[in-house]
């Protein structure tokens, strides 16, 4: 399929559009590339985007990550590129079409029945229409199955089914169906190999309020797995059936049209980490550390002439030694030069660039092991980097703690801690195009809700104690260079109050090249030298004893 | 009325309880005390309350500045406290009612379309019934109007009302019924006499397409307004109705069915103020300021022996002596020692308390000016301070620079901003029980919304360039002393950004006595003394020689 037979086909069918949502079945959530019809249509890469087609145009709307990438990435003489940092799909369809009786077509596998009814209720005079023969656009390629074993977890499955179970009798519900794949490998304490960077298993679960459940899931090894279309069938029998609209594709209100929306408690129950998966997380990080110190002391030897992929690839191997190591979280980036100010950068395999001299790296990685998901962001000097390069990551380092040594109450969203970050930086009439932190998984999605912290994710889920996040602030200057510093933290209770701080996770040294302490505050300051005291407290037993001298030398206090 | 004789009637129509909201029909605007219900039931003289009455027991729910306040005006033993900022009203009611079939008696003059909706979602069990004949609640004393004078405000009313006539067309409606006494004062440049501390005219305004209007008000001297139970007469009228269900009574729904819930647009436009305004403004903070540096003055020499009562009185014999005064904008508070922890303090007008030494003084006030309205807190020391009151006081003007020097992104709500404020005291485990701060009228209320700045006030209106909000954080110790810091800001862009940051507008000194200079970070000293510079630049030409003086040390860098 591509845009101009698609826009044949509207024009036969006197359709005004058709909307392309990003990804399939598992509403957004992660895809393989053959699952991404976006990208066959357009040839863009990147991790999420919109596509809306008329029998003239096409439209592709991108967020501030992705801005320069598709600018770089599709043909713009054939397709626009609409900015969501300035405006949302649902406005740029009213500016649009809110005036005509438009009809615009879209895949029900695809859009949540939250973003349908969004839709609908801003156009009301648009009549929104379901294709005829949606596909799921799930990969057929055969997928393997293994449990998640209870000394990582900490609870069996059963345990969880009935904790659901409960909550499900309270809620007077009958049964839920989960509709997220990181909900039901959490539940179901099983994972997969379908995708290369989450260990997911990309299924639903029907939970009854018994405590049984009926598992959705086609191409796996497990026996007893029904395909997703039995749905149509088998959700009619309950009376009182409740589901998250928020990820539940639309095309399930039509299997089940008493369905009630019901907040996913599954992945509330999940995102606060119990002790056991805290401890896994806590030792999971600082392997992660030893593996990133040995990194980052081979590359202070040995980065000349090195391209961007030889320096993922190395990174990987240190990682590989380490223990319960799994994969990586995400396909990892390293953006050396101008390339580091395109946001989410992806190394060109064919052809990847060879560092730049006197500039920055900046190397977005992370891991997943058994018993902890890592994701790590440091910006590196290579040579001699410019005085701009050490205000703004000094700058981008003061954001950090701003918000790294928050204390906020319970009830706290994460657009309610976002402007702590960027303070820094908007008081010099800087910022970044991203969020400031998100959720992260344990041995499942790295980015993982329902927490954020984004001042445009208005009124996410508030943070709570054993949620983990990450801080991550940056600052791009196009075609120049690109710094973005983070960390992972859990969120916990302050001594006995009922206040909520950050605990940080990854023990890895931050460039002191880059920072001019006279930039800092005492307090931030002080920040940096026990931070790096602490990295060099938690790493100096699994290092070699030139590995130990470097650390000895990064973790100096400043 | 009284709460023995509402029980007794409550198990003769075998009531389950009565819900009594605060105020009349201007939902939650400032009220004549003969027109509080609540504190003629229970003897609570706070500007907030909420009152609910089963057949056996009554409770009072407060917010966090009136929690020590009721403690000492109710008769606890027949009246329970309910804290809100422990329950909500609909939470509290849920945890009580949920699964029964009560029914619940309310006043439909005095909540709104939208709070009542509420309830009714969250207990759907629960029978909500309009009282029979339900009061306004409104005073019956004559109400003098006048009109606020085109070089004040900038506008005609003849070009507001076409002004919202436009957007009524925009928006496919043949009229809007304005409900809010602070909108339709500022639509009709009518002031009156019915209150105290708020000019307001307590009237409805419903106005056409064709930008004619009908003024609804009571006891007035104006000859075409009507009787608001005319309403129920005239809305049916009009087909394509709108109404704020956020101020509407709910009874006006009983009267026109078919009412659309729209946001009042006039509460919007209001509260970006013009350039005629903002200059009234700003003048009018320089008056007040050279009133308050006068009246510090005097204190300086003159506080022995002094009550609470005499300060505020001497403040407003200054303010009364400036331009275009002409009342004070709200119940002066003046709290001496331990009555400065309770955050709204009223001192006894029959027995004042004499000014403790060695203490600090608390003095909120502020002026209503035919061109501005102000409100300032200044904590003033008497006597030598403790060193916990110098450190506290601190730590309060560090909270208060945060925010006053921050800089945020268009669409930026208040509770996006709160925990800026709060992040000095939080670090140090410390709080404050309200909001950081509100919305201000011109020559209007002085607590004027849309936008407030308040982490409890979730999705409120974002802040917007010609805003006027005040800014202060506090910090209260039961039975000790109380501290709060408070300026009002204008909003405004950041140069020729989409940046928005704060236009100081209040130039009053602050107590150096009360501040610790080695607990600020050096660019909330800079802060600090170019504050002090400007507000001595500002207010020196209209002193004597001895208030210079004094000023000149007061503004001295520290």
């Amino acid at each position: 399929m591509d845009i101009k037979t698609i826009q044949k086909n509207l024009k036969t069918q006197k359709l005004s559009g058709r909307l392309f949502m990003f990804g399939n079945l598992f509403i957004d959530e992660d895809i393989l590339p053959e699952e991404n019809q976006i990208r066959e249509l357009t040839g863009f890469t990147g991790s999420y985007a919109l596509l809306f087609i008329t029998p003239s145009k096409a439209y592709l709307f991108v967020d501030g990550r992705y801005e320069l990438q598709a600018k770089k990435e599709i043909n713009t003489r054939r397709i626009d590129i609409v900015k969501l940092s300035e405006i949302s799909l649902s406005a740029w369809l009213k500016a649009n079409f809110a005036k005509s009786a438009a009809t615009i077509a879209y895949n029900p596998w695809n859009i949540s029945q939250n973003t349908l009814a969004g839709l609908q209720a801003t156009l009301p005079k648009v009549n929104f229409i379901p294709e005829e023969k949606p596909e799921m656009q799930l990969s057929a390629k055969p997928v393997k199955t293994f449990t998640h074993q209870k000394k990582f977890t900490g609870k069996t499955s059963k345990e969880k089914l009935t904790e659901v179970a409960a909550h499900l009798k309270k809620c007077g519900l009958d049964a839920f169906l989960v509709t997220s794949a990181a909900a039901a490998s959490w539940l179901l304490n099983l994972r997969s190999n379908a995708l290369p960077y989450s260990p997911v298993l990309r299924a639903y679960v029907l939970v009854e309020k018994s405590g049984s459940y009926k598992i959705f899931a086609e191409h796996t090894d497990i026996p007893t797995a029904l395909p997703f279309a039995k749905l149509a069938e088998i959700l009619p029998h309950y009376a009182k059936l409740g589901a998250d609209f928020s990820t539940m594709p639309a095309i399930i209100s039509a299997f089940a049209e008493k369905i009630n929306n019901t907040p996913d408690i599954i992945s509330c129950l999940k995102a606060a980490k119990n002790a056991t998966e805290l401890k896994g997380i806590r030792n999971a990080h600082l392997r992660d550390g030893v593996a990133l110190a040995k990194f980052l002391y081979w590359l202070s030897k040995n980065h000349k002439g090195k391209t961007e992929t030889d320096i993922t690839d190395k990174l990987l191997d240190f990682r590989k030694k380490e223990l319960n190591f799994y994969s990586e979280s995400f396909a990892p980036i390293a953006g050396s030069g101008t390339n580091a100010a395109v946001v989410h950068y992806h190394a060109d395999e064919k052809k990847p660039a060879t560092l730049k001299k006197n500039s920055v790296l900046l190397l977005d990685t992370g891991g997943q092991y058994y018993d902890g998901t890592t994701d790590i962001t440091r910006t590196i000097a290579i040579g001699t980097p410019t005085p701009e390069m050490i205000e703004k990551n000094t700058l981008v380092l003061k954001a950090h703690i701003a918000l790294a040594t928050a204390v906020f109450p319970p009830r706290t969203s994460g657009n309610e801690l976002d402007l702590i970050a960027r303070q820094p930086l908007l008081k010099q009439g800087l910022d970044y195009g991203h969020g400031t932190g998100h959720g992260v998984g344990f041995f499942s999605d790295v980015h993982e809700g329902p927490a954020r912290i984004s001042i445009n994710a208005k009124n996410s889920a508030p943070l709570a104690a054993g949620m983990v996040t990450s801080i991550e602030p940056g600052y791009y200057k196009e075609n120049a260079f690109g710094i973005r510093i983070e960390n992972l933290y859990a969120v916990k209770p302050l001594k006995s109050t009922e206040l909520l701080h950050f605990e940080v996770l990854t023990p890895v040294p931050l460039d002191k090249r880059l920072i001019d302490k006279y930039l800092l505050t005492a307090d931030e300051l002080n920040w940096l030298n026990r931070y790096h005291r602490q990295v060099f407290l938690s790493l100096k037993k699994y290092l070699t004893r030139q590995e130990l001298e470097w650390l000895r030398e990064a973790c100096a206090p400043l």
